[in-house]
């Protein structure tokens, strides 16, 4: 801790989302870039109330000091980041369509179908998803080639059937037939596990490790991945709406089942007890080096909102 | 012509037409793949809905052709064409939604989300495209690094802000300012052109082609991708619904502008006929290795349906 009662992980966290956030709004502005003919601007504009939104930018700060284990705090970490925090963001104002989850809201702030319209939050998704692979190819994102197209394949393998948008596709299945707990894994691992576990083994990808410690972050990705959404899941359970800046209880209101509501409160804080114990125990090798990664396994088991 | 009354150009499309429909019912199988935690049946269904609809597979036979023309007919060309289709179809499925053009038909059979449901259309335009980049980047996809980062930056531009979804939402806005002959030209040259310059751009990429090759294909694709839309607008005018197999007349009953509207139908076919000279000249120093391609220019201006 700090003087000012900030750890150094809460400083690193603010300054690692701030830059993103920076770069975020320089790539995502109307100014067309080398290739494009023209940028619509209300295009942008839904495309950018998705993005810079005030989230908690945690996977851009695994991307960012997963590289940095390796040596790799540079600014195509950084575009590594954005990129992934668009692809985050897309899935976000798709979920958020009428046809999906139909929220008004997100982060006090009106969902993008809301401040535009539909089309709009289908184009802008759309185009933040794209982005995405264009921003990690370019060669303005200084990789080799091979780690550029090896980012690619990992980050389309996260979050499509095999990831991301197969766990949205059987968490839309959910609400007809209830899965079981082998199940429930599963869906988790794809919806929200994938994302977090690349976010951590691109770092490794853009530091050029070796095949051994970038599987050993991308298991470190699948531990904090898994306690991110137990801790999710527990918060619906236990904390005040006025904490979390959104409806709690949603779960249960929804004949939800989570691993929560399969087994207890107390269950549920000694499994991300032991997410946190295997997520240090991975980065051990690393020493003091890994600190930062060690305190968002903790951050991510322990928060409050 | 044939004894049996078909060209070469026609039978080569459905040769071409067949292998690209085989690789994509292989790859958007229900097996999971290398990399994958499982493949949700109903996404994969509504997939292969979006995708093995009896298109014209014009885009993927641009590619094989292209590459063909640089001694690259190979499977690595397959791949790449099956990827673009994947985007192709991912845009009809979100463009056929009830926010977007609202359309319950598609080649005589119900749109996605007629068939299946909204939430399902939209995640199986999202795991269409990013799929496409999963494939282009895979290392079956037996090219190096570079070609294939080179071919995702490329495809990425041409299907983003920047082109393809770029051009939807300017249609989206002409709706309400109707845009001026420039606009409606970059417009389409978004909407529909990026993608079909990319596809003729992206044989060059495949065959390792020099600079000046690469664009000269390039710019063989914005003649035919301009000409693609053109005679899109002609058949809207001209052609009677039975032979298109959709309704016709819906651009005027729209009260959309198109050059056709703002100009004639013969200033149009003239426009035609130069952009049809145009693409054979930019052919002209690859002889009759490119006479397919020049075949195709011919097909596309003067399609009937």
């Amino acid at each position: 801790m700090t003087d000012s009662g900030f750890s150094l992980f809460q400083i690193t966290l603010q300054q690692r989302t701030a830059s993103v956030e920076t770069l975020l709004s320089e790539l995502l502005s109307d100014r067309p870039q080398s290739g494009e003919i023209s940028r619509p601007p209300r295009l942008m504009a839904a495309m950018r109330h998705g993005v810079l939104n005030g989230g908690k930018r945690l996977r851009p700060f695994l991307v960012m000091e997963s590289a940095a284990l390796f040596g790799a705090d540079n600014l195509a970490a950084l575009r590594v980041a954005a990129a992934l925090e668009c692809v985050h963001s897309y899935s976000l104002v798709h979920d958020d369509l009428p046809a999906m989850d139909n929220d008004d809201m997100r982060r006090g702030q009106p969902t993008v179908h809301r401040k535009f319209d539909e089309a709009a939050a289908i184009l802008a998704g759309d185009s933040l998803l794209t982005y995405a692979f264009a921003l990690i190819a370019s060669e303005e994102t200084e990789l080799d080639a091979q780690a550029r197209v090896a980012l690619i394949a990992a980050l389309a393998r996260a979050s499509g059937i095999g990831g991301m948008t197969g766990g949205q596709a059987l968490d839309l299945e959910a609400a007809n037939v209830k899965p079981d707990e082998e199940g429930i894994i599963r869906l988790q691992a794809m919806k929200t596990g994938a994302l977090i576990r690349f976010a951590c083994e691109a770092g490794a990808i853009i530091g050029h490790a070796d095949t051994k410690d970038r599987e050993r972050l991308a298991e470190y990705g699948s531990a904090i991945g898994l306690a991110f959404q137990l801790a999710d899941d527990l918060l619906d359970v236990t904390a005040d709406a006025s904490n979390m800046g959104k409806a709690t209880g949603k779960d249960a209101a929804a004949g939800k089942a989570t691993l929560v509501s399969m087994h207890s409160v107390e269950w549920t804080k000694r499994q991300l007890a032991g997410l946190v114990a295997q997520a240090e125990d991975l980065l051990a090798p690393f020493g003091e080096k890994a600190a930062l990664l060690k305190d968002a396994a903790h951050f991510i088991a322990e928060r409050k909102n």
